[in-house]
């Protein structure tokens, strides 16, 4: 299996296509960009690209769930969390007080700008289009810097001296990848899946949310995400970007979807797939299997 | 045919069943109330039975839906509005300033006292168990008055003189009656239908009725009448006696309805029937058949 | 104090007069009708009148909302729950099986059936205007049957020696009894009160009881009482009877109110006033006093 | 009035600042990141900061909402709208043909890619950590490349020969820059306002959404923006980053918010301002003003 990624290598993209169903033993492609390695999926040079979906450093991300619904096609299959940590990593053994020249991605200079100023505040900062460029860009002849701000993969990759890690100011953030693959059989539940949505909305009036979410509510399905967007085809007109928690294969995710499709036809489905949390959906005994189906036997049964 | 309605002779009610599909070929079986009418049908001594819905003249309507469904676990297969009008009615002609006594209903006496102030303020009121009794009761020795107030039907039926017409305080008034019957086969969809349901909460929460309406709501389900009824077994515990415009037969009500279930498995179907006034319900395209079926055949798309 | 009832003496009507504020030391005004007694306030022969709201065993209660709020723009000030049990009343002492006829309203009959049925069996039944008006009869010459079927208040008020007690068919039966007065001061605030309004909607479209209903929902305001009722003034035009569990000085009701005058400005107001069964009202902190102050200290703050 | 914004100068952040209230009469002080901009604010180093809020093309903006709201506790006093569009620039005159080499920031060069592919295919891609610090590079000695890909401004600032204009592959695309300070007074109202907020949620239920979108409902405000956060503070807890169309003077703005405030009162106000485009907001006459008004004074005259 190919799989196309955001890259250079040694990115936190290919730290998430690592932990991605068949990550391990894929060929890994890498792409210059989130639209080019989803325009790899739809062109059949790879079966599935991972793209961040959420707060990346090396960012193009807000856009991604458009690139993947509007520009592609495309169905989400798996998810994967990466804890964002950065090390500073040099080509041969350093000193902190040696380091001279920083080199990364802007993002990600800014994400540790507070441990820079304290711990390295002579060094020069020269931008890199990644943190993985800037950390490959130390093998140059002459490098591009003293030393990078990168993810460990790519310092691991390279055999690079880690000088400092965990240097990124605020600690604990992750960022969220998806994989992305031409719309196929969709995932098993799991019992602990998400499903994601984009809902258009012909105009901005006061209750098109509402009835939405009214179809969500009657059917007990949470959303974990919601995001209004434009379509980019006209003032005014946007779109939904929701995830919820539970699968297609529920009866409550699928009538509230059918509801939905009744208000806004064009409603597109990008997928159900695993949650990579785990944690399982909570559902009252009113949403369960069972009484959708014995709402639909008495249904039936008034019918004759 | 044989139906039972309330009775005696040349009721409103009687008026009702002449209008009621096979009324005016079937047997008329009167009966003491509604109770006694109700418990005629479900003992097999008739075939259906016709019983005031809302306000009447003799009364005993409130609890009629509570009867029905309820203690009888009867279904309705149709409707009829019979105007409210009296007549003062007497056996042998007389002109007004004769008459010194009138009997009727004390409902009925309630409705047309201001025409009783004005017309026959020297005339002593004696009450009758309903406007029909008080008709015949002119045909007794000695007669129980000289006059009586009475529907039209019972006035014709009896060949009484009619003294005086349309004498009713409020004109316009009109009550609903309905036929019920064992459960059997649903009436057939005319486009202007309507579905009687009882549906019981289990306790008294502020967000339990919104609830019901957003399965109303989000299916765009009108209801033409709401109203809250204590069960009466046991404090704070209701249900709700409600139509809707529609037939069973329709996806959106279907889907109302089994959403409903779904939060009040003891919901109660009371019937689809078609409209007295024969008023089409008005659907948008997101609630039309067409919409539900492309919706199901989505999600059938989806799930592969 | 004169307070004006649903007569004559002897009814339950006025056993409920006995119950409210007041009503031990009123003088009591029988009338023959709810409507004489509620005009009877109107025209200042009477402060107040106590009227059925509820299903009663002399009827025309469905129709009393109406009569109070669009007939006269009175107020209730007061609720009473009375329970509905029989007697079987005789002159003079008399064994069961020496009764052959017996009186009382037609409502009352319908609910003693199936106790007259096993054990008055050849009693023929004489209709009365009301129970207290059967019991009467007894006294009159010639009596107007052997026996009556009454309220336990009248029988005491006439002396008749009670021959069975407890016939109704199905005990447990309360009826609701209000008292109603010119519009002035609202009683105060006791923290299980009860708030009575009229909200009539423009016309008969899906969403208009929603639209409503979100006003209770958002502050929390319970409703223990809803009925649609038709205005009377036109096809399709209709109006929600509604009780609340609040009191108009609390900010919740107020809000909600405020906020339906907002969408239907013919709302009207029929009185806050304690509930009978002295059941407090529960609230959330989200709907308590302090929340509300909070919040509009919080708007104050930013309006600046 | 000194203005911080996203630098370095001639990026479209600077444009943006020239659109704002006093923008143009402003010291311009460069930032080389939206937290620092921010921070300048808050230091009293600027008296406001212009930055971007949403997709732009130097990237940084999904988080700024947060950062405005949560890290700096500032307000938003203005918006401004730039038209993202790209000019190929050169120091001295030259012609496609000759370009070996491009710099610009990386996102901006996945927005010109398919330009590039077909107008500059043989031209080397060399990153810069903005697209103005690319064109400044072209006056380095040596220059870091043949021609930048960068706003208009900045190319008219430096002097620059415009080789080619227009170059993005999807013309038309805007993006949305705030004017942020410190909290004061609230900007007057214009008829063409909006009001921006933050409601954290205590836990991601089904419901939560829905309640506070009800207080829009009923108050009649529209969104013309939402997204779900993650607070930052642990698993399942996040927030709605919120545009409402209108203005804190609004009642209905104040009640929907106040409402709010109850369920939800760590609810944060980030500003009331004119709205870019200048549409003026709709309201039905059920929330305007005089409803507001009338039904405050409704209530007024039930408490007496």
């Amino acid at each position: 299996m190919k799989y196309a990624y955001l890259g250079p290598a040694g990115t936190f993209t290919e730290a998430a296509l690592l932990k991605m169903p068949g990550g391990a033993s894929a060929e890994r492609l890498p792409a210059a960009s989130v639209l080019s390695a989803l325009a790899m999926v739809e062109n059949d040079d790879a079966h599935a690209a991972v793209v961040p979906i959420e707060n990346s450093v090396e960012g193009g991300v807000t856009a991604t769930l458009d690139a993947v619904s509007v520009a592609h096609h495309l169905h989400i299959t798996a998810e994967a969390l990466v804890p964002i940590t950065f090390v500073l990593a040099s080509a041969e053994p350093m000193e902190l007080a040696e380091i001279r020249s920083v080199t990364t991605h802007s993002h990600a200079w800014a994400q540790v700008r507070k441990w820079a100023q304290t711990t390295v505040p002579y060094a020069e900062y020269r931008p890199a289009s990644s943190t993985a460029a800037g950390a490959h860009g130390l093998r140059n002849d002459p490098p591009v810097a003293d030393a990078a701000i990168c993810a460990p993969l790519v310092a691991e990759q390279l055999g690079l001296h880690v000088v400092d890690r965990q240097i990124e100011d605020v600690p604990g953030a992750v960022t969220r990848f998806v994989l992305a693959a031409k719309p196929g059989p969709v995932p098993e539940p799991t019992g602990a899946d998400k499903t994601t949505v984009m809902i258009p909305l012909p105009e901005d009036h006061p209750g098109g949310l509402m009835e939405i979410l009214e179809h969500f509510a009657t059917n007990g399905v949470n959303m974990s995400r919601i995001e209004s967007r434009p379509t980019g085809f006209g003032m005014g007109d946007y779109y939904f970007s929701i995830d919820l928690e539970g699968h297609i294969a529920e009866a409550r995710i699928a009538d509230a979807l059918a509801g939905i499709h009744r208000i806004s036809p064009k409603v597109r489905f990008l997928g159900s797939y695993p949650r990579a949390d785990g944690k399982p959906q909570q559902k009252g005994p009113e949403v369960s299997e069972e009484a959708f189906a014995a709402a639909a036997a008495w249904i039936e049964s008034l019918r004759g």
